[in-house]
Formats: structure tokens, sequence, C-alpha cells
């Protein structure tokens, strides 16, 4: 059997995973010779023991522990459970991934009737004595009887009250002895200390299990059965006199990054007074006046912490009688902004290197730098919550339609669209919108994607609002009524919805910043490219260091008003003449756009997908709409109305799409890849290189390739001798149909590179329509079935199966193919690790995830090299 | 080099591939000493160098031909180009698999005014020459020269009004000289004999690529490189004298297969004569008095030849002054009926042995006994072309509505339902229509589906339909306009649209047919299981042969009209108590069904699919309906609406559906398997064993199961506590999302059966909506992008790869496992070969494919024992 029970001075910190966190650091700060109050761990796999017995205590437990008490006894020269000399503990959980709040602890156990007696008599503070007392009982209660905290709170209001007490401070002994006994009719607590110490353990180990640390974990994904260790410390006291005090610290500001020592302090009070916000706590600063010893001591252990632990400490400490304690150093959270200001700055004074600064930022922290955030200070009011779309802070005035939106947008207002779900006609109002509601759609439904492609703060599938259009109105399942042109807030990177104006953080870059990103350019191996179809998208990418075009939708340039008029009279042509004349006003529209990207992107390589969404998508579907475009054609709005309903389909992400419309209609893929290959020789004579990629969607089949690639190399052809002159290109395919990944080894010969877009593969592979998922999804998360949002993190063992598979097989037919991925997962870091992994040459991602891109693509490789 | 050219006597019919089937079957004549006119061969890989060489004749392979002609002249004592004693061939195109009608062939060439001269004056008839000269030289016009054949029927029928003649027969020799000038006036023929040899030959080459050549084996799946023979032969004159004549006859009647020699011969006629339909044969038995000695000849060689051949022979003749010259023999084409007769009464012959006879038969030829027949002598007229969705022939009135299908059908009149597609909603005017026609939806659809598990015969995608529901009547796209009670026939074996009423053969079965499907048990490893859930279906498929039930749809027990409703209020329940009471009392229905199909199957397993589609397919979609729901509920119509577009999918085949739904609802769940299990209890405490088998829908992962099947199991053991018995049952799942399939190791484990749902898992490998694949399915068909309707016929690279992958793997993990598939795959021919080969232990499709799945399954196992 294993050893189950260790002493301060038995453990380091890289017992995390025996000791949790908390109790490897409490060791490894004994072991540096700091004033450490002595105590003892149970180690985690005790814990797991715990479950597997059912939640008992494993045989012999008790024997261990009180060997361990009796160390601890010799140390501190005083005696658990023994009046005349009282040893008290603290009894603490502590995983092996910090889980802040999640679990409970108790504190002053070893506390009865006749040891407070004792500890009054020994301290000679009666007073300190029974404040004690009260708190034990307090907690002891709470967190190991289960008994509603507000009766004790209560209980303590009412008390002041009757004697017209205005704070805690005012009460004495005796008063503390009355709470005491109020506190003992509340709920009967064990005397034996021992026994009180036994069911301290359990409640622990039972609060692994607690609803709010499986949400905690659920959220955070951290493994089920990892368990608890308990850590049983000796206890100090803040509260005893005027020369003693608790507070936290951090060795640098957590908010900034700036290196200043940093903290707070509250004189005569216990640690949880510090953090429970009954009084104001005094800056750090003073305690070097108000104890200029401790104080000196305190910057002493900081700094070498720091030192010792090579990353920004937060610190927690006691001072009793004017002496220091050290209770517990962890890594301390800090900002985004902070992470990146700390690691960089820690890499120039030698502390650490590149590679571990780089591993150090988590790639959400760069978010701060890219959107305007809520201020995680601000007071706000949650008023929905939905799915995080795309990320960033920001407040506005609500409308329903797009039209509202480009309405109230002129008059300089900003503007959050609500909407039950966006389709490609919203453009015009997404556009001037500063942020996106949607009831509807998951991650990767268009409001989503177009959102985070424009950068723009948006909520998506936010299944608590009933939008009532008509009544200009939504509802919340709250019962909270939000009216047109009411002023709400979004936060796009956890999803809530807040009422009023909330305050935000903005967003700037930072010198730290570009110096981390040049970082990860040096170490990733993966080339970062982007999806855009418009100059600013395109530019924006450029700006944020993307490489390349990875995924250019040419459909989202056909959505204009001007533009969709020609595209719905091409579509609706009857004959092959017709459609011909409707392409040829297309292909200007087409061209110009190509040259703007061709230009932009300055010898990058610009991908194009050819003409992919089922056609239906551009077709009115307003009665308005029908009407006004059956009056165009000179035709009646029944007849526009039943061909436009001949063109709907039952399933149209499985409908005639993709290079189905190629087969179907060559003369829109010739259009097409004329304004491709024209307008980039046109940039080409300006002087400026380009690369043209031309991608076919949606393959299925080799021979859909056969079919297509002849015609558009003879499209490419006939340019070239009309031009007498050539550029060099390429083709390739979207790997997205689970079909297409099975036979890749078919397809590899007849392409030049292949994209896989994750998302429509993901899709398939499920049988989830990403517009649907979420009918299902929240339960299927709640109840573990699914782990994450597959279209947020690749499935690697479903759709990654796929991929690596079509990768392996394909790379033996054609080893000179090119591999990237342009769905939502290419700007995914865990998604990210998984295609450097099975060696994808490029990821492309929305304009505003590059950094976290080119950052979560260094990781992933270093990473790789560590495991090596 | 290889051989080119076979002299007759240097083959045998094992040369098919080499030589043709109709070269190859005069090379084994000729060796049995058959009285065959000598000639050659010119090999199927010379076509092959011939186009190779871009259509021109190989070199070398005029010296070939040659050599061939002087050893035929040499056995047939006269010429080639010789006009003293003239020899004339037939040269025609004959490849390995059988095309009738699709090459072309050229007859009497070697021919010009010498020759004929020559001709007129060795034989003394004049006549005769000058006829096969005009024969000749029309042939040569239109095969050789593309001559339009009219240009030469114009000019005999103009020559024949002027001369005021009736028949052919009255034109002599001095008539067809005149011809032959007018013929060569409307196009020049080569004089030189060997020119005109070099130029049929490579005529014979360049038909194998003619369109209609290309359209037979793209039709037939025939490979496009195969390639034609030529066969040179010698000419031999039925329209020489009164003592000669040509014929054709089969060894057996090809319609009925009884064992008659049974023919059809022309008196003083060539054999183009005897097809062409100008003068009307005599039956064969009147040779027997006409010409004694050459019908005994006849009648020995035709029974030899099919003791030889051990199969019913279609033979060719010609009887030139009193001698009988066999021409061609090949393998009768048959009636479905005749098939199975002739096959079976071989083996009672002791011809053949059973599994030659078994696999003689098409699946297709089993239709036959199955459904009434469009009679394929009758004459008709096709209107419009859909798809063959579910086999037979049917001639009602049309109507455009279940209701009035309805209201026609209880007037005793037979009934068409014509729809743009049907919906569950249509199924009370589906039960009662004795066919089912539809614009719109594959061979998958609803129509097609429900059409094929009644045994109706269907139609459906027929988008030569243009269906005006306001007007009442269908416009084809050849202008037919057919108003309602109008009357149509439907041949659902074709996919023909039949003005009118067209005779039908009737199905019967017969002693030969059972005899047959007997011996098809005997050999088959497959079982064979339909899919089934209402009573009339499981009673039909029993009887048919059916060893279980594979898939009972539960859905499609509640769309009843006094189910649905309790169904909707069900579905649209705000509370989970008021959803259990509707769940109440859909247990009562759920479970007296499932009593009835326990009881039918008697002992057979009958496999339950969990509640499957998307809950929205069980709502009202017309305003009026929705009324009538809303005042029921007591709610409003907009409110009732807004609910029910509030369960609108974008893509319900990937929405909320299948065992979604069960983690969702698992109320549902629950209430299924309670009527399921206590059914088969009260079954069994009749004494009726029975095997129930819960499947689980749209599986995408092992954790789905991993919640699912504990609910099920509590369940089934609450009820077996309750009632203090138990009975033995399996839990199994579909396999119908790829990513199940990629995941199947996993899931193993926790199941007993897969069954394979090929239609989801086609939709989804490839991405094709199966409803909505009409829109560019016939394109991709046309261009040989798909060789097949993936729907019908089981993609085997893709999908059948996902299928021999998870069955590969799931089976080390639980080698008890049993597969199935229940697919619309499982009841076509070619797939079921597939099934068989990977393993699988069950195929399940509708009833009426029951026969057909059991020749194939017998077949399959046959063919993999022939190949090893």
């Amino acid at each position: 059997m294993d050893k189950r029970i260790y002493l301060f001075n038995e453990g380091c910190k890289n017992d995390r995973q025996l000791l949790g966190g908390k109790g490897a650091n409490l060791c490894e700060m004994t072991a540096l010779g700091l004033p450490v109050p002595f105590g003892f761990v149970i180690s985690t796999s005790t814990c797991r023991e715990f479950f597997q017995l059912g939640e008992q205590l494993p045989e012999g437990l008790l024997d261990e522990y009180k060997a361990a008490v009796t160390e601890v006894e010799k140390i501190m020269g005083s005696r658990f459970g023994d009046p005349q000399n009282p040893l008290l503990f603290s009894v603490r959980s502590g995983a092996a991934i910090s889980m802040p709040g999640m679990m409970d602890s108790i504190l002053n156990l070893g506390m009865n009737d006749e040891i407070a007696k004792g500890l009054a008599r020994k301290t000679g503070n009666s007073r300190f004595a029974y404040d004690t007392y009260r708190r034990f009982l307090q907690m002891f209660g709470t967190v190991v009887l289960g008994v509603e905290n507000v009766l004790y709170k209560n209980t303590l209001q009412q008390y002041k009250l009757a004697k017209g007490y205005q704070s805690d401070t005012e009460l004495q002994a005796e008063d503390w002895k009355v709470l005491v006994r109020n506190f003992l009719q509340i709920a009967s607590v064990p005397e034996d200390p021992w026994v009180q110490l036994e069911m301290a353990i359990q409640a622990v180990f039972q609060s692994w299990n607690t609803d709010r640390a499986l949400v905690y974990r659920e959220m955070n994904q951290i493994p089920k059965n990892l368990g608890t260790a308990v850590t049983v410390q000796s206890m100090v006291y803040g509260n005893f006199s005027e020369d003693s005090g608790s507070g936290v610290a951090f060795t640098r500001n957590p908010a900034t990054g700036e290196r200043v020592f940093y903290g707070e302090f509250l004189q005569n009070a216990a640690g949880e007074d510090v953090v429970s916000g009954i009084r104001t706590p005094q800056p750090i600063e003073q305690l070097a006046e108000s104890m200029p010893e401790a104080y000196r001591q305190l910057y002493e252990i900081q700094d070498n912490l720091e030192q010792h632990y090579q990353d920004m400490q937060d610190l927690e400490f006691t001072i009793q009688e004017g002496k220091l304690y050290m209770l517990q150093t962890r890594e301390g959270k800090r900002t985004g902004r902070a992470a990146v200001k700390i690691a960089v700055e820690m890499v120039e004074e030698g502390l650490i290197d590149e590679q571990e600064a780089l591993l150090r930022i988590s790639p959400e922290q760069i978010e701060a730098f890219l959107h305007p955030m809520i201020d995680p200070e601000a007071t706000k009011k949650v008023i929905a919550t939905g799915l995080p779309a795309s990320p960033g802070g920001v407040t506005g005035r609500v409308v329903f339609s797009a039209d509202d939106a480009v309405k109230v947008a002129a008059t300089e207002e900003s503007v959050i669209l609500v909407r039950q779900e966006t389709t490609p006609e919203d453009i015009h109002g997404m556009k001037v919108a500063s942020g996106i509601l949607t009831a509807m759609g998951g991650m990767t439904s268009h409001a989503a994607v177009v959102a985070r492609g424009m950068g723009v703060c948006a909520i998506t599938g936010c299944g608590d609002l009933s939008i009532d259009y008509e009544r200009q109105q939504f509802i919340t399942t709250k019962g909270e009524v939000v009216e047109a042109m009411d002023v709400i807030s979004l936060d796009g990177s956890k999803g809530e919805v807040l009422l009023g104006n909330v305050r935000k953080v903005q967003a700037a870059s930072s010198p730290e910043f570009q110096t981390l990103l040049g970082w990860a350019d040096r170490y990733r191996q993966l080339a970062v490219w982007a999806n855009a179809e418009t100059l600013e998208d395109a530019q924006k990418a450029k700006d944020l260091g993307a490489e390349g075009i990875g995924l250019c939708r040419t459909e989202h340039m056909f959505f204009d008003p001007e533009r969709i008029v020609i595209m719905r009279l091409m579509i609706l042509a009857e004959t092959f003449e017709e459609r011909e004349e409707h392409l040829r006003q297309l292909f200007n529209f087409q061209q110009k756009d190509m040259k703007g990207l061709f230009r932009i992107m300055d010898g990058a390589p610009v991908t194009i997908r050819l003409l992919d969404p089922p056609l239906h998508e551009f077709l009115p579907h307003q009665e308005e709409e029908v009407r006004a475009l059956a009056l165009h054609l000179g035709t009646s709005f029944e007849k526009m109305d039943s061909r436009i309903k001949q063109l709907d389909e039952s399933n149209p992400m499985l409908g005639f799409r993709g290079c189905r419309l190629s087969i179907v209609y060559p003369e829109i893929t010739k259009m097409q890849v004329q304004a491709i290959i024209s307008a980039a020789l046109e940039v080409c004579a300006e002087g400026i290189k380009t690369i043209p990629e031309i991608m076919i969607p949606l393959v299925t089949d080799v021979r859909e390739i056969e079919a297509i690639v002849p015609t558009i190399k003879a499209v490419i052809d006939e340019i070239f001798l009309e031009k007498g002159t050539s550029l060099s290109y390429r083709i390739g395919t979207m790997m997205e149909t689970p079909r297409a990944c099975l036979l890749a080894e078919q397809i590899a010969p007849q392409v030049e590179f292949m994209s896989f877009g994750t998302n429509d593969l993901t899709q398939m592979t499920y049988g989830f329509s990403r517009d649907d998922i979420g009918k299902f999804l929240p339960v299927y998360l709640k109840q573990q079935i699914l782990e994450q949002d597959p279209f947020i993190q690749l499935d690697i063992s479903g759709v990654g199966r796929l991929m690596k598979n079509s990768i392996e097989e394909s790379r033996l037919k054609n080893p000179a193919l090119i591999y990237g991925i342009c769905g939502e997962h290419g700007g995914d870091p865990s998604s990210i690790q998984f295609c450097h992994d099975i060696g994808l040459n490029y990821i492309s991602c929305s304009p505003y995830r590059v950094p976290v891109a080119r950052l979560a693509a260094a990781q992933a490789h270093l990473r790789l090299l560590r495991k090596k």
C-alpha cells in the first residue's frame, strides 16, 4: 500500500498530482525554510480510494494521521485536543489543478467548550478565543453538516441589532460566548476534536463531487477522477491582536503585469476577513510603515519565491503578534495583458526563455489585445446566456432587423442587431452593427462565422430569448422584457447578455504583444492563413500576420444589393444564353474584387473557393422581395414564388451546392475562373506577384475533379493564349465530405492541395446540422455525452481520424500535396495542436483569430518537442 | 503481336471475350459439325487497337484478313470479288456481352455491277441478283456512309407507287436494276469489294462508340473499353427461291418457358425480312410440312444445341434451295416467369444443377411473380419517365390529393395518386391507391419507401411532370395534359407513365418459383429479414419468407388520424407531466401494435427502432390543420404557428432526431420500451415465443449508448420485477453516421447487434440529401461521375469501406456481435453481394423484396464459392 500521508517536510512542488497544488507548495516553502505553520497532506490517491470504497475512509488512515498529528505537535509545541495548550488546524482541499472557490475548507478545527476556555486562559485573550470558536462552529456547520449559512448570519445579525452594534469589532468576549451558545443550537458539533477531524476529512473528499465542482470541471475540461488532497495545517491567527493581521499579495501587478509588489493587508483580522470584504484592507505598502520588520521579511520572501518558481506568485500570509507566517503560494492569476507583459519581461530578465514564455500564454489571453472586453470588475446584470460566438464586449441599442440597424447606425448610435438567426440577406445590417445576438444557431452558424470574420462581438444560440418581431421586443426566460432601442451589452467572450451599459476595457496592442508573436513565428511550423473575402478583412488579416488567404468564399461577394439582383437573374435564367449574359455582368464584379485581394496579399497565396452555397440562398424569401423580383423580370408573383419554391431543398446542407454546381452549370465555374485568372494577370502586370489557388468545394469523388479540372484548365489556357502571358496557379480541393476523406488516395494525384473544410466534415461525420444543434447540444454537454461542441473543438477520434487517414493515404500517391484546414477549427488552439501533429502545412482562420493561431501553432510545436 | 483473326474452325464458345458472343458461337457450331457458312472473326482486341491508333486499322491487318478470305474461298468454292463465281460476305459486329440492336451489320458485301451481272448469270436468277445488290447498297449506304435510311425507303416507295406495286414481291429483276441505279445516285459505293470490306470493318469498329451503344452500355453497366469483334461470314440466301427461306427459333417457349420448339419461318425471304415484319412469318411447325427434311435436321440441331449449351437457345437459320444453314445460336432472352420455369425444369432434366439454376435467374426476373407487370408486348404511349421506385404495372384514375384518393377509391375505382412529393400525412391516400406518382424525390424518398413497403407500384422523381393542384391537372414536358379522373398506367419497373389503360400480365406464384426459392434458402448464408411495422406488411413479409423483422419503424405507428393528435399533443407539451400523460395514451397503441407483430412473427426476431424522425414531421403544416390543433389546445393560431416554426429545422436530416430524442426526452424511450416489453411478455404468456430487439438509431458516440442502455434496462427490470417473469431480449444500435462506423470499436462492447442504416449513412458519407439529389443526380449519371444512384446500389468504396472497417474493428472487441443492414440497399442484389462478402449476418428489406433478397443472397454465396 502506498504512503497516504505526507508531512510538510516530506514533499516538494513537483508533487502536485499527489498532494494537490496547495499541499505541494506548502511542502516546497517548508523545504525553502520559510515560516510555514507545520502540517501534513493526505494524498489525492486516498481521495480516489475513498470513492472506490463507496465514500468510506480507508482502513488504517486514522492511525496514519494520528501519527502525523503527533509529528506536528512536536514541531508546534502544542497539542491537538489539549485544553491546556491547544493546537488547532485548518483543513483544506487542494486538487492538482487549481479550482478556485470550488472546494470547501474548515478553519480552527479542534475546538470545543473546554478548549475555548483553555485557549482564552493560555492567550489571555478571551475575545479571540470565543471569536475563533464561533468561526469554527459556523464553518463546520455549513461545510461538514450542510447547514444553511444564512442561519448563522441571521443569528449574528439579530444579535447585533438587539445590541445596537454596527460592526463585528464591537463585539466583546461575552458577546461571542453568547453567540457560540446560539450557534451550537443551530447545529450540534461533535466535541471530540478527533471526530471533528475525521468528519472534516470526509467532507473535503466529498466536496470533490459537489455540483459546483462538477460543473467547474466540466466547463474547464478537468478529468473527473483526479480527486483532491486534504491539507491539515496548524492555525495561526491574524485576529489575535493589533500587531497581527492577514493579507494577500502578488509578486507583480496581476492586472497590468507591472513589476511591482502588489497586495492588500488587514490588521487584526483572519485571512477570510480579507477575502470576505467585511472591512476594507489597506495597500500592502502601508505594512512597511506599521510593521516594517514583517514587511521586509515578506518582501524578501516574495522576491525569492518568484525567482524560485520562475513565475508571478499569489501569496497568502498571516502575521501573529508581529511574526510572519506563509500560508500559501501559487501561480498568480492575471489578465491577458498582464500575462503577456510578465512573460516577455521575464524573458528579458533572464528568468525564463522564449519557449517557456510562449507556452505560458493561453491563446484566449490574446483576445484582450484584439477586442474591447467587458471589464471583469464591472458590476453587471446577466439577463440571458448564449454561445460565445465572437469575442469582445460591446454596448448598443437593440434593433430587430438589418434595415433598422442601418437606420439607427446612421445616427451614430451603436447598434446590437437581435435576430432569430441571420441570413446572407442581413449582411448590410451586420456590417453596421456593433454586436450581434441570435436566438438560434451554433458556433458556426451564419451569424457566428460572419461576426468572427468581421471581428464583431456576437452571441448566438441564445435560447433564453423569445423574440417577438411584431412587438419589437424580446423576453428572456427570466422574464426580462427588452424593447427596441433599449440599451444592452454583450460579452461575446462569455456569451452573456447584460442589461444596460457595462464598463469595458479597451483593446490595444503592446510592444510585449508584438514581441511574443514574433517569437511564436520563430517556433511554429504551421503557416497561418486567414479566411477572408472583403478587402477590409484581407487587410486586417494581413495586419495581424496572416501569410495567405486560405479561404475566399466567392459567394459572399454577391450579396451586395446591386449584385444580388444580377445573381438572382442568373440563377433564375431559363436558358443557357440568358445565364451567360448575367454571368458576364457578375464577371466584372468578381474580377474587380479579386484584383483588390491580390493587391493586398501582395505575393502571398490567395485560395479562392468556387461558388459553394445552395443557389436558393441567394433568392428572396419575403413576399415583398419576391414581388419586386417578379416585377423586375416581368412575371407574376405566383410564377416567381413557385420558381423559388422549386429551388427549395429539404436539407440544403446536403443539397445542390459545392462542386455539384460546377458539374451542372460549368458556365458559372468558367466565369469565376476567368475573373480570377484575368485579375491575377492584371495585377501581375502592375508588378505585384500573385499566386491564385482555385479550390473546388464539397468533392465526393475523384470523377468530379476529373470533370471540373479540365474545364478550369481550358479556360486558363485560353486566357494565357489570348493575353500572350501566363502565371503559375494551383488547383486544389476542399476535403469536407467523409467520402472525399475515405477516397483521398484517388483524389491525391489530381490536385495540388487539400484543404479540410472541417465545418461540413463535422456536420456529416456526426450527422449534426450546425444550425439545428441548439435543440440538443446543451443537453449533450450537460450530460457529458459530448465534452465540447464539435464545431468549436475538432472531434479528434471521428473527424480527426478521417483527416489523419486521408493525409496518410494521399501523401503516398502525391508526396508534393499541400494540406490545410479552413474550417472554424483552424482558429481553435486545441484543434491547432492536432492539425500540427498530423502534419498539415497551414491553418486558415478568421482574421481576428490570426494572432491566436500564431501563438497556438508555436505552442503546438513546442509541446510536441517537449513530449519527444 | 497477338493473332488478330480466327477462322471459324479456330475458336470455340469459350472465346467470347476475344471473338464476341456471335463469333464464338459460330466457331462452336462449326466445331460441332453443323452446317455453318464459313467465315472468320476479327478479335475484340483488334477493336481496342483500332481505337488506340485513333480509329485506324492496325498495320498488317489487311494481309491477315486477305489470307483468311483465301481460306474461306477454298471451303466455299467461290471467290470474293470474282464476277464468275462470286463470294459475298455478311459483316457483323459481336461483343462479348450481348447488346441487341446496338451494333450495325452489313450483308451481301462484295457486290458491284460486274458481280451482280455474274451472280445473275451463275444463278440464272437475275431478280435475286439485283434484289441482293440493292439490299447491299442500302445497308452499306446507311451503316458505312451514314446516309439516312429514309432516302432509300422513299425511293423504293416512290417507285412502287409509280408502278402500282403493292408489295416488294411484285418487283421483277428489271425493277430492282432500276432501283440499284437510283440507290447508287443516293450515295456512291466503292466498287472494289476489298475497299468495301475495309470500310465495313472500320464501320463496325466505330459503331462500338455510337451514341446508342454508349447509352446502352451505361444503362446496363457494361465496361466502356471491351470493344467489339467483327464476324465476316459467307452469305447464304433465303430469298433465292421458293424452296429457300429464313427463320428464327427458340429451343423452348421464351414467354412461358414451356419445353416446346418454338419459332417462325418466312419462305423465300432473307433473314432481315423475318425481323422487319414486312411479311407475316409462319409458325415453325409449318416448315415440317413444306420442307420436312430441313425441319427434321433443324429440330435435331436445336435439341443438340440446347443439350450442348445446357441452356435455352435462340437460333437464326437460312434454307437455300432446301439446304439448311445455321447463322447464329445464343442464349435466348426470356421473361422472368420463363426463366424460372426453364431453370427449374433443366435441373429436373439433369441438364444443370441447382447452383447453376440459381445463378441463372437475375433477381429482377423474380419481380414478375410478385407484381402484375405491364405486358411487354402491349402497345403503349409513354408520356413521361421517372424513377422506377416500386415495381409492377397498374392502371387507374388520376387524383391529386390523399383525400381524393380515399373518395375515389371508395367507389371501387382504381386510383393513381399524383403528388409533388408525399409526406406521412398522405398515408391514408397512399394506402388506398393502386399506384403512386411523384414529381420529386428519389428512390428512397418517402413515396418510394412507403410504396415498396406496401408493394404498391410507384414512380418517383418524375421531373417531366408539372403539377397544377389548383387546376387539378398535370402537364408533361411533351405537352400532354392529364386532368383529374383521367386514366393512366404506371410501369413501376421501368419508371414509365403511360396514357390510358395498358394490358398487364398478372402476378402469380408458380411451383417452380417456390422450388427455386427453396434452393436459394439452402445455399444462402445471409438471413433475410424484412422492414415492416404494420400487421399487413409483417404478414406479407412472413409469407414471402422473411425470417425476422430487421426494422420496425415505430414512428409509422403514430400517423393514424386518432394517434397523430396525441402524438402532436405529446410533442407540444410544455411540461414533463403533460408529456407523460400523452405518452400513456400512446403506450396503449404501441403495446397493441407490438403484440400483433410478435404474434405474427411467432418466435422470429423483431427489431424495433426507437422513435427516429425529427418531431417536426409529426406536426401539421397546413394552416387549416394548425388552426384545428390550436383550437384543440385552446390556444391561438399565431402561438401554435410560432411553436411549430420553433421546431422547424434547417436540415432536419441532421437535426434533432434519432437517439438525440432519447437523450433529451428519455420519457419517450421509456414509454416505448414499456410497450415493447410488456407486449412481448403478454404474447409469451399466450405460448408464443418472442424475441424483441431494441434498436437505438442515429448513434454518433458510445456515450449515447451508455446513457440510453441503462434507461432501457432499468425499465425492463422494473417490468420483470412487477410481472414476476422475464424473457430474453437484445439491445443494439443502428450504424448510420460515419462517426459511429469510425468508432465502432468503442460501441461494440455495449451492444448485441449492429444494423447498418445505409440510407442515412449514404446521405452523410456523400453529403447527399436523398430528397434533394434529383437536382443534380441525372447530370451525374449522364456524365458518369456516378455509375449508379448510391441510394439504390451501395457505394462500396466509400460507404462500404466504413461498413467493412467497422465490422473488422468491432468484431475484435465483441466477437458475438450480430451484424445486419436495414437500409434500402438490403433489397438490392449487387449490394447484397457486398453484404455477404463483408460478413453480415442478415439483410432486411421491404416485404416485397424478400424473395429477391433470398435469391440474391444465395447467388452471393455461390459466386464467392466459385471465385475461391
